[in-house]
């Protein structure tokens, strides 16, 4: 499976190439509904910007079932709004790539919202997730496994509904932890040293913007334990443990136990907050102002995201 | 720059072949002395299997320099008992891959010290790693680049020689966390989405075993700011910031300041300790004690390893 | 450069996504009309098929020129008239895909017009030829490389009008020998082995549907030469030679002198005569008649999608 | 399965990595004898450089089986004489990679003998071809597979023994056609477009030293039918046909016919008549007389480095 995503926050449509779909698989526009609802702005927290996200299946598909030959879905940008960006071609705003693919790009970056950095282009891994998932199901030594991301706390919240509300009144931003747990996944996937599980989760993980760390079962806290305490003893000839303190990967193999697996999520880089940065073209400090529509908190959108970045893994790792 | 290692704990040799070196670069043994010596046992909480580890250059070097064609060098092994593992068939060691390789390989795996899993090829890596650092040394846009990483704490201690006195003492051991700190990585290194400059380093760095964790810049702690806490303004024309939550990327490409990143290493799988398995044959639960020679706290070691990676993850993304 | 491709014969669309483009370069929609144009049906031996080809840019540029971010390109399939496949279910066209995908594919492949083996889809290469070319303008060390293609044999006719009018009465189909030179190629392109300049070319000039042959500089006649007539004697210190049997091509690797090779493409398979074939639900033979529009010789079409091909490769292996 | 090759001619070993070998496969260097004899010198019209070639097996297998890690292979150089070398530095020899792998490693490419770019280096492609022979076998739809290639014709003769002694006795030397017969190949095998099977074959094909063309079928002759005589009538519900002009494949797939292909390997470029070459430094004409041992043809040895290609192409192509 080769996903190849494209499109910008603000040009005529975002969309994604799959190579490698197995064919015979049944597709509808309602099966993308649950994960793109589950992406979509416009809940407390999310962004104000909400459009219909219509499928546009181009090729792939015939009779409502995969052929086989490459999946192309796009689906059009309708509620643009590129003026609100008109102030930030000089000055970039902290956090977010304006500089850096500005000086990549040599200054032909499209700044519309970002451009391709925008985290409205997840809408394609969401999509690509969608059919990793099928994949899965189709396959007799995969169809078993679950994948579940959940939100373990915003802004270091367990209950976060007053942190958001805050920060809604701040014109502040908030991040986050998300837990992933894949179960039933089968013994033996990942490879030693340079295709370890983790490699590969960890590699699509950071392909989500705005991620800043990923820990696997006892994660950071391993390093201040005795390894007594953290290696998992064996309990059964299936490789159960009785706990789970290496997030179910040996030596960069599944162990058959769940894999789990949890992220940090930055705070939104774009606030309504005053920020200092500097005009590109003087040099001279300068306050910004963001305008524009965003997130307070993405990180309470990303769960979906998440899941369809290791569903895509894991289509590739079992392949 | 294309890496392949082999190589098993107790088997002939270690190895590694790199293909896509420039022509003309200086090559001699003693260019790995250093690198070779910080990664090897016999120190305080280190391995004491020592032995003498001499390259052998097999190709790719024409009177001292690098021809351009794919360059292979391998180190024997000369300290080896596979009798220490004779034990081992049966009971698989909790927190080795010793379970999932036997698993995933049928039976055939080479169970001797791990096989192929073993942190002695590790060795490999480090040798790659010298050969990347010399690739990036002679190239203009690169040469300045300095890839320093330290130990910020063992078993959770900033000064940690009584915690491992005390794992000596117990027969226990522990893990560490490492920073890595690379200087002078030129703006606009790494790609938006799967090929984040996050997902390249990350990719490879869980290459090495017994990796929990890895986090850029803030890290984890990001989850719990405010965005106006966590993004860093901007305070040059050239980029840079007056703070580095952001590790120095911005959507996944190098924004000129330091790229910062802090890995999580578990403590030591192999204990003194007696342990919990299973016989995987009668599935009756077992104790086992581990015999051989192994760390008390392989993070001391894990440094150098930690340069190399990064290092070659760095070619591959500059070249 | 990555480019992937997609589209069925009568699905909705063709498309191409090429990720690594560099960014600012100017690209209309009049860059590709004359290649376009060149690829057409409608002239004599060519398809009857003929719509107008309107390119839609979905991302990757902003204000007529590359973002650097990828570039999506689709032509909206307007005369498409799947009805005239209806009959080629359960009866496969002779030298064909027909049998192959619908085996391959479980029965799921796209019947109409070969699906996504239509040579249609052939369109998709020519706009990742035209942004192939543009990009190796840009870059100094390849701007002065010239790709120019041409017929050398219809039917092995030298003049082809004549045969090509016996083909359409007949109804029968015809070949073709198409040559293509590459001038002004850097020395030092290709690599020994694996990613041989021969076997980049091969490999991407196969992806042409209908090549059955390949050969470089003196081709299959080199197997019947003495060493002595077919080395290329070199006579100036650029490495200048005064023949060009080898065509241009040292031990995989570009030698200055021009890229020379001829490919062969067979007869279309599809023609108007009556042909054996099985029902490959009851076994019996049948006799078949293909309907729908196809070409009398798709070789005269073929030159600029070998362009095409050659500038992918060439711009996947100079970069 | 991923083979890395590595070795000069006359350095100090030619090696092998082939990751990606299933565990379990049992392997003794006498599995190697029938083809690495095959390959060998000595023989009328081969190279009389002779040595013995052992093979030292340095990872990958334990107590004689795969362990399904890294298969790391090397064979020592015994027999080099480098000093016959000495003269070529600075007159290219016309044919060889002297001239090329000089400019593209600014110098620093191993003169002697053709460095990396030696024929002696298909020594690993021998080795990697019995491996992945091997792996076919113990799959149960690649177990009947045969691959066989012949010598259809050397010097353009049928019967070749007069034009090779004619060739020994001017100093001259020839080429060759060698056909690849692939039986019992399972339908569904390659790829449209840019994996075709044509794509794959013709990309390892290539890297095999001195191929000047392949064809597929009836090849280039194609170009010269009609549709209604190149075209395979099909004759039974599992695809077979009457005729094999497609050489078993339609649109880049396997159609389960006999895949046939032929290519034409050049006449070696070591001759002993004098040459005329050019002196890289003064840029004057000089006539050049080869030194060393070489094969009057090494087209006669290439049959089994075909059959190693092709069996890698289609493990690659299965897996």
């Amino acid at each position: 499976m080769r996903v190849e995503i494209f499109g910008e926050s603000h040009g005529p449509a975002i969309g994604v190439v799959i190579d490698g779909v197995p064919s015979g698989i049944s597709i509808s526009a309602q099966d993308f509904d649950s994960d793109l609802q589950r992406r979509a702005g416009g809940k407390k927290g999310g962004t104000p910007r909400v459009e219909k996200e219509t499928l546009e299946f181009l090729s792939g598909i015939f009779n409502g079932l995969t052929t086989g030959a490459p999946l192309a879905v796009i689906v059009r940008n309708l509620n643009t709004r590129p003026g609100d960006y008109d102030n930030l071609r000089l000055t970039p705003r902290p956090g977010h790539a304006d500089f850096v693919s500005s000086v990549k790009q040599k200054g032909f970056a499209d700044p519309r919202g970002g451009g391709h950095h925008s985290g409205r282009v997840t809408l394609a891994l969401v999509i690509a997730g969608v059919i990793a998932k099928k994949i899965l199901c189709i396959n007799k030594t995969t169809s078993a496994i679950q994948i579940k991301s959940k939100i373990l706390s915003i802004g270091g919240e367990n209950p976060w509904d007053k942190k958001l509300e805050k920060a809604l009144e701040k014109g502040d931003s908030l991040g986050g932890i998300i837990e992933c747990t894949v179960n039933k996944l089968p013994i033996g996937i990942g490879e030693p040293f340079f295709d370890s599980l983790e490699s590969v989760i960890s590699h699509i993980v950071f392909a989500i913007p705005g991620i800043r760390g990923i820990e696997f079962g006892d994660g950071f806290k391993a390093a201040q334990m005795w390894g007594s305490q953290h290696n998992d003893p064996i309990v059964s000839k299936a490789g159960n443990t009785s706990k789970n303190g290496s997030g179910g990967i040996n030596g960069g193999i599944s162990n058959g136990n769940p894999l789990l697996f949890r992220i940090a999520v930055k705070p939104t880089s774009s606030i309504t907050l005053p920020q200092n940065t500097v005009n590109i073209k003087t040099g001279t400090l300068e306050q910004l102002i963001i305008e524009g529509r965003h997130d307070t908190c993405f990180a309470l959108r990303v769960p979906v995201v998440l899941e369809a970045a290791t569903a895509i893994a894991l289509v590739n790792l079992i392949d």
